[in-house]
């Protein structure tokens, strides 16, 4: 569950990147995030323990630096105990923002959950404090995670596996790469066990931009599919053999661009900036 | 448009089916369409026309020959000047059921658009007629019809063309082969232009049965996918470039199986039959 916000506080914004985010020319949705973290105030603290490429961090601490960060920290974790260490929690505490990379989420997980490092996320971003990731980093963000699945676009019972993540929002369910890798299958299949959340499938270079009242704004290149299932009337998975197709009635689905806006308390999409440019 | 139906006539049942249907040990779609033609008393009219393979029309003459039909007849076409032989049309005047193979749908609809046998399918249908197809064959079916398109489950503008059909209801578009090609993507891009129709997305081996009350009963072994944006709040494809993710808000999803039914008039889905087995 996510911590509880503090007296007269604010939640911070939660920022999942549907991986490939551009790094080079166009990097709005990195200085979105930097912007939304302090700018040249910002302390940033960049996760690189879901990938094992060992260039993962340092790249992003030259792009956040470069867009101008007042301060970058790389920080990774190879064993549980790492996440108890006192050193590691301090500069958590003094961040401004937590970016986690991509990887494989199980890495993440497996490393940090249940951890002090887990925990101290949490509370920082009931603090105000923002907190992203891209690709496996935007996965681990929600309570429940997609952990693996098959790609296609159809809804098969046992196509999806679902696991704990870090736990800083339990309104929705990230998927990512989702055009590139034909997504939306697994992750209605995912809301088919449960549809009390929003599934949200990020393209590449495509971010949710997550306000404390929770109004998701898109930012970047490509689409954000949103399924709503809290109206479904009908899932047939309880009964559904694995590898079957499931049945799923009245799902509501909306696709936003950059600038669309939905809101997670009224369930009400927007074309937001994309109609008022029009104006 | 659609034949008008003549005073206490009974529209035909209308059956698209996804393509690759089984035709070897389970052939309940191929059952079912033979039975709604009449069964042992049917007599199907076979228009191979779509495919170039010179075995299509036999090996489903054989089918049908097999299941029981009373009579079979492959009827091909390699020329409009085919479409005005009187020979053809008075076979097609007395079928009882009218089935097109898959292949290339505009190789159906630059042969038999606006031929007197384009028209004579049309006025059977509305008369009692059986007309049914698989791939190619079930997606000329409809007014408008997907030609081609790009597969993927985004919603890109310019990524989908669509063509007229043979215009046996105007009341939904089908694409074919869904899961198995992703074709999500385009078939809400198809919806985007203009959001009357339902969109309906066959899996291989599954079928649509439309039933003169426009009531459609799914059967077959996948999924169809039912996307209703008749009450979509936002479409940005006025606007949006090619090649560009389009913005589309408000869509209804319902994915059906074996057995659930959708009513294409009051647009409302039940799992039907599913529900049925468990009480």
């Amino acid at each position: 569950m996510p911590s509880k916000i503090p007296d007269g506080g604010t939640r911070g914004w939660l920022v999942p990147i549907g991986g490939a985010e551009n790094k080079d020319h166009d990097r709005r949705i990195l200085e979105r995030f930097l912007l939304l973290s302090g700018g040249r105030n910002a302390r940033i603290v960049v996760i690189p323990t879901a990938s094992r490429m060992t260039e993962t961090g340092s790249r992003y601490e030259k792009i956040f630096a470069d867009l101008g960060a007042g301060g970058v920290t790389v920080m990774d974790f190879d064993t549980r105990r790492d996440c108890h260490e006192p050193g590691r929690l301090r500069l958590i505490e003094d961040a401004t923002g937590i970016f986690f990379t991509g990887g494989n989420q199980l890495r993440l997980t497996t490393l940090l959950g249940g951890t002090p490092v887990a925990k101290l996320i949490r509370v920082r971003n009931a603090h105000g404090v923002t907190v992203g990731g891209t690709s496996a980093g935007a996965s681990i963000l929600s309570e429940h995670m997609i952990a693996f699945g098959a790609d296609g676009s159809s809804v098969i019972s046992g196509s999806v596996q679902l696991a704990p993540g870090l736990g800083l929002t339990n309104r929705f369910i990230i998927d990512q790469h989702f055009r590139q890798r034909d997504r939306l299958g697994r992750l209605i299949t995912a809301l088919a066990y449960n549809p009390f959340a929003i599934g949200i499938g990020l393209d590449e270079d495509t971010a949710a931009f997550i306000s404390a009242d929770e109004i998701i704004e898109v930012e970047g290149s490509g689409g954000a599919t949103l399924i709503d299932a809290s109206e479904a009337t009908y899932s047939s998975i309880a009964e559904a053999g694995e590898g079957k197709p499931v049945c799923m009635l009245g799902l509501k689905l909306h696709v936003l661009v950059a600038g669309a806006t939905f809101n997670l308390q009224t369930r009400m999409a927007s074309a937001g900036a994309l109609v008022k440019a029009k104006e």
